[in-house]
């Protein structure tokens, strides 16, 4: 049985992965071949031994999807589970529900790799009276409002996700406690960046693979020792490359 | 839309039920049947515009996945969930895991009766080192030793949950939260005697249908104004009368 500290998981694929669409904060269900992407990832994690103490998710459906299915698999559905909206996907902005290829034909490649990449670059943003602004869904009710994206970089969302890791998530991880995080492609970017100190031109080529358990060893700095993905080599790389290829020669 | 402060729902029937065992402490997973009987009544809920705030169930795998089938069918999944060991099942000692009928061809049926119905009578306790005694199981590490049962009566089980109720839910009620419990037969039972001002012989002959919503309205006391199950009172009162027949003229 290896050291970890920390394992994160982005959510398997969702119905909305599948059909190449901008999500970020809308809710999408887990396709069927997500719903077996998390299953198996617990499977695997039971298999090696894996514990944890208490999990961490987003208020957004397929990420506690994710969570619950590998808690199952795991037989530690009854483990302290926390949701807290700053783990949330990357706010797309006037972006989401559109088809990323349908993207990429208006606004030219060049833009929409900025949009999706560009550490510092924000999507247009929606008004306060578009339904994608979060305060019409009573999950958000709470967020203060000064908080409450219109549409995000994932600049943006390191701000929210680096605070809450220090402020709710380290003091745990300090106190010997192992965690598991299930949450999105960007929010765990944001994380990713943090951890590993990469720089922003390296966070911009880093896709993480849908239900594959990244394992962490933390230092006494609780920044990443080691790192690395849990399960098999080219099953990863073949998920890192479907998320890569999303707007085809993105 | 009907006024409600409170809705309790004991989980969908479990695999030990359908094979009519003690369970008690035990984990066993919901059946197929028991896993429609909570999306049902979470459809029902959605259907009739229900909306919680906060959701309270045990360490019990049959109770949590009941809950998650119900919020899952609610768009409800990113509320709250509080999971707690006082809201476990009452502890049935050493007849856990024992057939219900071979217990009453064992014991004889008044036994087996006074043993399932009888207010303050505990089941054969189990030994330190059984493994039904839950310090073997790790989900319980955290519960002060004296806490920790060997087996319990109903009365034993109004003795950890009405504390529960009054410090950790009651609260959240008189602050106007919407609360939902999903928990167990005997736990919910004990819950009910208290709200319904039962005496020790009415509850003996209550028995509570597995996967369907009871409403409460509380009063200025925080005890029940009014209550009733959410649902087709025809396919309620089988489900009662399934449950009275588990150890057939019992």
């Amino acid at each position: 049985m290896q050291a970890y500290d920390l394992v994160i998981i982005r959510h398997g694929q969702s119905e909305a992965n599948k059909q190449n669409i901008f999500t970020g904060w809308r809710d999408s269900p887990l396709s069927e071949k997500g719903i077996e992407e998390a299953r198996a990832a617990g499977r695997q994690m039971r298999k090696d031994g894996f514990h944890f103490d208490i999990a961490f998710t987003s208020l957004q459906s397929r990420a506690i999807k994710t969570l619950w299915l590998v808690l199952e698999e795991m037989d530690l559905m009854w483990i302290p589970v926390v949701k807290d909206w700053r783990l949330n996907e990357r706010h797309y902005g006037a972006l989401q529900g559109k088809d990323k290829r349908q993207a990429v034909e208006k606004f030219g490649e060049a833009q929409v790799h900025q949009w999706r990449r560009g550490y510092a670059t924000q999507p247009p943003l929606v008004a306060l009276d578009d339904a994608d602004y979060p305060k019409h869904d009573r999950r958000y009710a709470g967020v203060p409002d000064a908080n409450v994206p219109r549409g995000e970089s994932l600049k943006d969302v390191s701000a929210r996700v680096l605070p809450y890791w220090q402020s709710d998530i380290v003091p745990l991880i300090k106190a010997k406690k192992k965690v598991l995080i299930a949450a999105h492609g960007n929010s765990l970017r944001a994380l990713l960046k943090h951890l590993e100190g990469l720089s922003e031109a390296e966070i911009e080529v880093i896709n993480l693979p849908t239900g594959v358990p990244k394992v962490y060893v933390l230092n006494e700095r609780m920044l990443a020792a080691e790192s690395h993905f849990h399960g098999d080599p080219k099953e990863i790389e073949a998920r890192i490359q479907a998320v890569a290829h999303q707007t085809k020669k993105d």
